[in-house]
């Protein structure tokens, strides 16, 4: 089993069948990543949304394409997350016109943070706990041949999983001769939904093991070796409920209401809540078979106001 | 404060705006309820799908309505969950044409089971810890002035949300004069979603405390205590991804992907990987802002499948 360090100026913005595999693999090695931010030059530490230059073409950082030698259409490939160590810096962002309220927060905002502490600071007498793992992590899809690396595909991509931290396992399909797997966005947090459109967006540095499997999944599938939420379990939930028969319209109401609470009982303003609700808050499905009426959930952590967590 | 006993007999089937209330009380007082399963004398423990004499104009018991002095539109009612305490036995069914697969499952299945021991006995080698809550408690939500019993409502009622245990707190809309409290569908264990349309139903005895606010919420709401699945946790979960274009269909791919799994990894039968879904997997919104391509995450507890828990 070898080990590879991940040439960092190996670095694409799309997903492309033509691209040039970067490195191969054989099945059991581990790879060493040190991957920029989403935005990597385009948003500074301290800086505001009006200085920065988001650049939608070239803002994903995705370390790859790699081969996996002997992959084939049909196979799994498993990856093992092995460590991961977030920068010193990070930041999240609403953007106009996208996101889940954008008839909500209809302008561009910026935090950032540094993130040498943990938990994060985020407002005076509120602190989120790290929790990193990479937003983006796929094969290529095969069909379509080229595509912008927003939307997840069936290989994968850019799922947003918030689950995929150090000590999970990812099983992604692969499509493609060689799987053609690549990585990215990494997150320093984010919770289930990432909401305002952005997580808490820094550079990784990890460590990841890729083995080959002859066997075909229906679709990414992971393993998480313990708790889903055990940064977040100490101090229990405040739980919002939006009910509507739409699975949309009932999350943008238990977040609204959520951002209400936030407000309310905390004293933030709707940007920092919408953005705190990204970062830390959870989406759940509480039913989705009760005569055409949904229930979905939105959580929050209140150790994120305890003062030591 | 005073102590109540709920009695008995006093139970109905639809929310209608016309009932008499079975029982006033003030603000802070608490009740004891022991309220017999949804189905009762309809479903037979060790019985089969074709012994249930389903009648669903009567087959959710509510105990209610109830009223608390002073209640006005506009109020809140903060429902305290003291104690939570399952009947002897329960049972949970596939029903034809409703849950999240009617498509892949037209035909009714039932399973019966035994509560007197925890966890409960699903399978050889799979059991179920129980986690009991009501999955129905709401006040009338004035519009509609009647209604079946199966719709959640902008006053809470068939919430179905597993989170409601022992030691949570719900607050709930208040719409009409004396909020008109209702609650039953006792469940005795449930994941998020409830994806075949059945929980594990049960009888239940229970106390509660009720206590009248004078603020208003958008939403029903909720807090927990500590960990939202504490007695999930401990040996990891297995998680699948329905990446799609609509939340409902990703919802279903999650959940089919599960059932694979769960059949060819742990030998279950389709309809027993279905119910088990229902009982004991949970729905989430991994990302719902991707550039279209939404993601939902099913996951389900390894503890399950441990001889010890």
């Amino acid at each position: 089993m070898a080990e590879h360090v991940w040439d960092r100026s190996r670095i694409h913005h799309t997903w492309d069948i033509d691209l040039m595999a970067a490195l191969e693999v054989a099945s059991g090695d581990v790879v060493h990543y040190d991957i920029p931010m989403a935005g990597d030059g385009q948003v500074a530490l301290d800086g505001s949304f009006a200085d920065c230059r988001f650049d939608f073409d070239t803002m994903y950082n995705l370390a790859g394409p790699m081969t996996v030698a002997g992959a084939e259409p049909g196979d799994t490939l498993k990856v093992e997350i092995l460590s991961l160590e977030t920068g010193a810096w990070g930041w999240c962002s609403m953007l106009p016109e996208i996101g889940l309220l954008p008839m909500d927060f209809p302008s561009g905002y910026l935090r950032t943070f540094r993130l040498d502490v943990d938990p994060i600071p985020f407002a005076p007498g509120i602190s989120i706990p790290k929790a990193p793992f990479f937003g983006t992590m796929g094969t290529h899809p095969g069909e379509p041949a080229r595509n912008v690396p927003f939307p997840p595909h069936r290989g994968g991509g850019n799922m947003d999983n918030r689950h995929l931290q150090q000590g999970a396992t990812l099983w992604l399909p692969v499509h493609v001769p060689g799987a053609m797997f690549s990585v990215g966005d990494p997150h320093a947090c984010q919770g289930d939904g990432e909401v305002c459109v952005a997580a808490l967006e820094c550079s990784m540095r990890a460590s990841m093991r890729f083995t080959l499997e002859k066997r075909t999944i229906p679709c990414p599938q992971w393993r998480s070796p313990g708790a889903l939420t055990p940064r977040s379990d100490s101090h229990g939930y405040h739980g919002t409920m939006g009910i509507a028969d739409d699975l949309m319209e009932g999350a943008r109401l238990a977040v609204r209401a959520m951002i209400d609470w936030l407000e309310g009982e905390h004293g933030l303003s709707r940007p920092d809540a919408y953005v705190l609700c990204s970062l830390a808050g959870d989406l759940k499905i509480v039913e989705i078979v009760d005569a055409g009426m949904w229930n979905v959930g939105f959580t929050m952590p209140l150790n994120l106001f305890a003062a030591n967590i």
